[in-house]
């Protein structure tokens, strides 16, 4: 006898779990298609070359890789991007530009799982390649708010109280360069990352010894997280109410910042254009935030960032990041190819959807069972569930004729709403009861009218004909 | 500069082919859960010892197995049956039963290339564990139906011709059994599977000495076939016609065949049962055939067996198969797990629906594309495309203001369907021109209108106003 166990950091996914997964997936898969976003799909295993040193040395020290039948040095897919890459380059002359794609996939990476963190998991990626127009930045971003909006809306759960915050990889990128230091972009990015744990004056410390650059320098440098900092004060003590759309005072203070560095100037004119066209396409006010103080990554990012964050569980983290970045595939060929994404962290937002109870915690994905009640009527049963899953009421049609306490028992574990019982007596007469599950009330209807009346029941209840 | 490659047996998905997929998996799931199955998913990689053994010799020697980063041996799921044993056995307490679940997801197969098979496919499985009740053979073959009847709903495509073809295992055991040769079953099976290849002679020939049973007793397992055959040239014969529910002369014949034999006669009785009550169950009765000549897999299967065949692509081989087993997990756990199951063969209908021009070669989910004409709209086009997708209209847009020409060659590659053009004159008078661009023709339409015009042009023309 074999243990049956899954390996450490895998997990296996249990009905009640995978019906709102599954959902979500779809939603996201409904609002890229909206959009005109195609999905592609890439194999898991690639080549090792292809995945080695397009990552972080984590992700190459994470990688599950081996040597195959062939004797090819292979590995499994740590991410979507670098995929993307080499997909991009290897397919140019077949794909149509801009390629606007959608990729949702397993990946692979050997971590630490202390952190509670799995060594597989999903990814759901979404990006335009090939255009450097502001207009795709500005798309990503309302697709972001579409997403969010609309995620299990089958199960009318939406959320609508999030935050996207945007910012631009220039104006960082500017200052550094108006301040003559923008070769010591990496160590001063290392420094400012460690602003929440250290504090600012362990950061401005480790800029001049890490990064040598002067205290004046670094001061200037801090100035953008303070900014940052400002606008998320301004939050808090508004909790509850209304944000007022203050982006127009960060420009402000940017401009001033920035001003006389053509970079800078650029970053701080885009970020203009974006905001204000983000809103003027009928974002809510509220939930775009121009933010200074976020910087994904340390080198991809050229443009465009974005973070979004639920006002009901921020410390859940960014359920939705991406940015601008200038040239996706340059290690696979010599064609340009810039282009702006985001990724859906769907673990992250089913977790946040299980602690906020936006999950119902059932394990069918129909609302109505059918009992097998009259062992001789077997063929009746069959032909009546699916003269309702024709007219569009999807049933389930228990396999065995038991008493009817142990099936509507079952029934119960499963969390159907609705059970149709038809016995011998209702065979006769051609009617059904329709049972409410959860008051235990039963309503006698002709059969013909069970299907519309179930439909109408979603909505609200049944009552007596 | 790397070569941007797939490895040899992978391959990546473009947008044309990876839609059609996306709404072959979206069909199958309604299907499946219109019958209450649920979905699960398990991990990629397993413990070596999970995999090994549990398929065939060839299915070991085909695995992708290496050590991991904790020194586990560790494998490439090959199916998606030994993980469901796995699973099932697990998570036994936390499941009900029966349990009734599907399964969509990749596996990987070392294979030898050259027969055109790939070493990463994706598997469609559906079972109901835990029952031995035929109610639940019956509803496979109902699913199947349905399966079939229903793929690609969404654009109009779907297959009304195909062929159920339905045997039992026991037929053949109960033949082995009445006649002694019960434990030759193996070396017989073996034999049989050649007849298509070798002939009658050979097969008789081969029976008498590889399984060292006599001529009579060969002569007579030999029978089995030839009833299967008479079915097939009956329906040759009449093809073209509305075949007649032949399958009681069948019967008729195996009933006598199997005379006095238990196991037999309870197969007969089980195919007599569920021919009649999926026919009564509303399956047309030209798509269910009793074919006693299909006998899928050595072991594995005890009870109903499936095979589905497209009739105007027989060539590409069985669509859908699957069958009764008596005990999923025995390696796993001591709980007796009885369930039947089938598979959907999504890469064959693929291919088959290729062959058959039932896809239509578009790379684009939407319909409708937005070219950007008037440079100073930006917000307005953006906020233009939102209020069309809130009304349910998909619709992409172009993200730069390039010559009108330039956008509707990229529409055109794309495969759009509609053009919806708003220039300066039309955003003064708050109108935009519907382009049909496969007539070449335009109306124009308010901008409030456009949605509903959109909409109703899905089934029929646009007419003017």
């Amino acid at each position: 006898m074999i243990t049956p166990r899954t390996l450490k950091g895998f997990r296996d996914f249990l009905p009640e779990i995978m019906l709102p997964r599954e959902r979500l997936i779809e939603t996201a898969t409904e609002v890229f298609r909206s959009y005109g976003f195609c999905p592609i799909d890439t194999p898991a295993l690639e080549y090792l070359e292809i995945l080695l040193g397009k990552g972080s040395d984590e992700t190459d020290k994470q990688l599950y890789q081996f040597t195959d039948h062939g004797n090819r040095q292979v590995g499994l897919r740590f991410d979507l991007t670098v995929p993307l890459a080499r997909y991009t380059a290897q397919h140019f002359a077949e794909l149509t530009f801009p390629f606007k794609r959608y990729h949702i996939g397993k990946v692979w990476r050997g971590e630490n799982t202390q952190a509670g963190r799995y060594r597989e998991f999903t990814q759901c990626d979404f990006d335009v390649i090939g255009t450097k127009s502001l207009a795709a930045d500005i798309e990503i971003a309302l697709v972001i708010n579409d997403l969010l909006e609309r995620i299990d809306l089958k199960t009318k759960q939406t959320f609508t109280r999030f935050k996207i915050r945007i910012n631009n990889r220039k104006i960082l990128s500017g200052l550094l360069d108006k301040h003559g230091i923008a070769d010591k972009t990496t160590p001063i990015l290392r420094a400012l990352d460690k602003l929440g744990k250290i504090g600012k004056q362990a950061v401005l410390n480790e800029m001049t010894d890490a990064a040598k650059i002067s205290a004046v320098q670094a001061e200037a440098v801090l100035t953008l997280t303070e900014l940052g900092n400002t606008v998320q004060e301004r939050e808090v003590a508004q909790e509850g109410g209304v944000l007022a759309p203050r982006f127009d005072e960060t420009l402000l203070a940017l401009r001033s910042l920035l001003a006389g560095n053509p970079l800078g100037e650029e970053g701080v004119a885009q970020l203009d254009e974006l905001m204000r066209c983000v809103q003027a396409s009928g974002i809510p006010e509220d939930r775009i935030v121009l933010d200074v103080s976020i910087a994904r990554g340390l080198d991809y990012y050229t443009g465009t960032i974005y973070e979004t964050f639920l006002d009901d569980l921020p410390s859940i983290g960014s359920v939705c990041s991406g940015g601008r970045y200038d040239n996706l595939a340059g290690v696979y060929t010599k064609q340009e190819l810039p282009g702006v994404g985001s990724s859906l962290g769907l673990d992250r937002l089913i977790s946040a959807m299980e602690e906020l109870g936006m999950l119902e915690k059932v394990a069918t994905p129909v609302q109505v069972f059918l009992p097998f009640f009259a062992a001789d009527r077997l063929a009746d049963y069959l032909r009546f569930a699916s003269e309702l899953r024709r007219k569009g009421v999807g049933i389930e049609f228990y396999p065995e004729a038991k008493k009817l306490g142990q099936q509507l028992k079952y029934a119960d574990k499963r969390g159907f709403r609705w059970a149709v019982i038809i016995g011998k007596d209702e065979w006769a007469k051609g009617n059904c009861q329709i049972k409410d599950l959860r008051t235990g009330e039963s309503v006698e209807s002709p059969m013909a009218e069970c299907a519309d009346r179930l439909r109408a029941a979603d909505a609200q209840e049944i009552v007596a004909a």
